[in-house]
């Protein structure tokens, strides 16, 4: 196709999910479409507490974005920025790079820049209690699991070796429950044989959840289940249990039996999501209203109220999902709904060009999946002529399989990721247990 | 076989080559063995380059130190522990740990702590150069070396854009000359079409060898042969050119022509080695001479000169080769003597147990190789019959693959690597092409 001059200039602030699925669906429009990310990867967060856990290496979950979008690339009307987006400013229709280091103007935004962690209000517990959001938060949880089981191999002082070995999630939401079932196998399968000192199966892990029960978001049944299957892997599970704090030795909770403290030097923090600060700067800018979690509330075609030309999607957007019949209904904060933001949001971009009426968002909810270890999985999925069906077991967790691999992006991730856990199922190994650096930042020595 | 109560105690030091082959050859023994290294992996060093270069992820070249010895693990008489020794007590037979946090008393001790980098004294240069040594090192070069492409595209100004897309390598050794083929390899063949307002196809990639000519350690012939492969892969080479300083913006060096500058903001280390500190630690305890790399002078049975219970091996070692006829030669350090090193100062140990006299040590010398890029490399082999056989060229470059995946250790790693390799031949992708962390510590945010 040829490229008008002066055609329109759309900016992409993230390549998550929605960020990817707009610039695809915009690549072959007679668009300007510069794409801006802090990191050179698109990452498959659903599978990032494998890299946590050392069952997978990063670049098994990730991809180069130029790499990804490399056909993209090739109708020459897309580009690539590594930087960080600091400054919206809406009135002059531009984006400021890592703190006025550049500008871009823009036509359309399209904010895509997802969810960090909320430690609701005790930022001093990020410190002890790290999240899972990026390759570096994987890294660094990797490094303190790993690093936990050779600290009590040196330990004498029994209290503390105890407390070495006992690991602490906090929020029993999917990666919770994700992460505390693989803390179970790590140490009940991976480990034992190999330390001289410790019995790592002795190692305790406790999941801890503020609400009644785990997996929330699932049917009381699936999530019945889900506890069942978390027992037997071992693993602790305290309901009704709020953290009060988090310090370095350990953490302290109010439960049904009243106030109690973990000794713990591993705690992982599954429990809050908050929108990305970008969210905060647009409202700077344009006065639009940000909901309690800071997602920036957007109209029924995800397009700021009072500005047409901003659209937000993913995790940083609160929208509601239009169906065809009933009342609107909040859109959920997993992979599905933002790669169909993203593409609707294109697509309204579109229309908008055309002079043609935007469309309200709907979202179309396949279902969900959550997997507590070898074997053991929960689903609900809709299934045509039957409606939404509900199963668990090893069933559930064959089409979990199924679907994370089929969901990943690039043929080569596939693939690796299919031989890594084939080879994990029947060794029991897992692969990237190597720590590149186990404290601190490497010296040069002369 | 059963342990006899008030058994020798042996530490060994690092997990490098020497040391694992030191446990192996001692773990069947009626001895006690204590294994300290401050990483949790052994490490393949020398595909190293290939991690730093995005080729390869880092668990498909390391190993965890507990998975790779669990079968003498299984013996009984192996405690494996992650520290950093810190000081040497010759007097008093004790090592200890992580400053004074730990001591652990020896009836032998096996120094095999391996080598890091030198500047020649000019120590500041290591944050500007970095070397390729530890894992750590490789995820900052690479990020290095990818951090720079992005920071070419986003920069307007000419001068400055030709200074992000050069890449300087100090020293033409192995590593040097590896990592220079593969830099013009990524220029070259992996990221053209990846960006837009950059041709990747011009990076420069400028070798820099003080000596006469690249890989000195081959013959003139060989040399010559891999210098016309480096020029063919685009790669400008300077011999006799000896760097005199190293900031931020670019090198300054010496040649033929006089005093140059190269602006660059990448310039990897590959020119000086130097023993590990722990050379030091042990000469001021036991006062045992040092030569110039710092490395510990040796009997003929790799024994400290009066203190028989202490031997050192691998690249810490200054040791000399004892041939059943001639003069004794120097040991080279690379893998082959490490870990030859490593079984003859086991053996020796035990025969000390026994009573019996120690052997010389004596290398075994099969050969040398180097790699240049694709389809080229130059061998030289000793086969049996026809002695020293020189090659280069596709043949050597199938040959070096071979050697490399026979003597990765693990069955797994073999064939992660070698699926790895097939992929990026056919393809040309580079596949751990993602920064897990751009440039600074991740933030938690709330």
């Amino acid at each position: 196709m040829s490229l008008t001059p002066g055609r329109p200039r759309v900016v992409i602030i993230g390549c998550g999910f929605g960020g990817i699925e707009a610039v695809r669906a915009l690549a072959p429009a007679d668009v300007e479409i510069t794409l801006v990310d802090r990191t050179n990867h698109h990452l498959f967060q659903p599978l990032l507490y494998q890299v946590a856990t050392a069952g997978l290496s990063a670049p098994a979950i990730s991809g180069p974005i130029r790499h990804i979008l490399r056909k993209e690339m090739q109708r020459g009307n897309l580009t690539i920025l590594l930087g960080e987006v600091t400054r919206i400013d809406a009135a002059a229709r531009s984006v400021e790079l890592d703190s006025g280091k550049d500008r871009i103007a823009y036509d359309h935004l399209i904010v895509a820049a997802g969810a960090t962690h909320s430690y609701f209000g005790h930022d001093d517990w990020a410190q002890h209690a790290p999240g899972l959001k990026t390759l570096a938060d994987a890294f660094r949880i990797r490094r303190r699991v790993l690093m936990a089981f050779e600290r009590a191999e040196r330990q004498r002082d029994l209290e503390r070796r105890k407390a070495c070995l006992t690991f602490a999630v906090v929020g029993a939401g999917p990666t919770g429950v994700e992460m505390a079932g693989m803390l179970a196998e790590i140490a009940h399968h991976t480990l034992p044989d190999e330390y001289r000192h410790i019995d790592s199966r002795r190692a305790r892990v406790v999941l801890i959840e503020g609400g009644p029960r785990v997996l929330g978001g699932f049917t009381e049944k699936l999530s019945a289940k889900a506890l069942a299957q978390l027992q037997t892997l071992g693993v602790e599970v305290l309901v009704d249990a709020k953290v009060s704090s988090i310090d370095a030795e350990g953490l302290d909770y109010e439960g049904p039996q009243g106030a109690q403290r973990i000794n713990t030097h591993t705690v992982v923090w599954a429990a809050g999501v908050a929108a990305s600060p970008l969210g905060r700067a647009l409202a700077d800018s344009c006065g639009c209203a940000l909901d309690r979690a800071g997602r920036v509330v957007v109209d029924a075609d995800l397009a700021v109220p009072g500005h047409p030309e901003i659209s937000v999607v993913g995790d940083l957007a609160a929208a509601k999902s239009h169906p065809k019949k009933g009342p609107p209904t909040p859109v959920p904060g997993v992979s599905p709904a933002a790669k169909q933001m993203g593409r609707t949001a294109a697509r309204n971009l579109l229309k908008r060009l055309r002079g043609e009426t935007t469309q309200a968002f709907r979202y179309v909810d396949y279902g969900a999946l959550a997997t507590i270890g070898r074997h053991s999985a929960i689903a609900m999925v809709d299934v045509p002529m039957l409606g939404r069906v509900q199963f668990s077991g090893p069933a559930a967790w064959l089409f979990w399989l199924f679907v994370h691999i089929y969901f990943l992006i690039g043929f080569r991730n596939r693939l690796v990721v299919l031989s890594d856990w084939a080879w994990a199922y029947f060794s029991f190994e897992r692969q990237a247990r190597v720590v590149a650096d186990p404290e601190n930042p490497p010296r040069a020595s002369s």
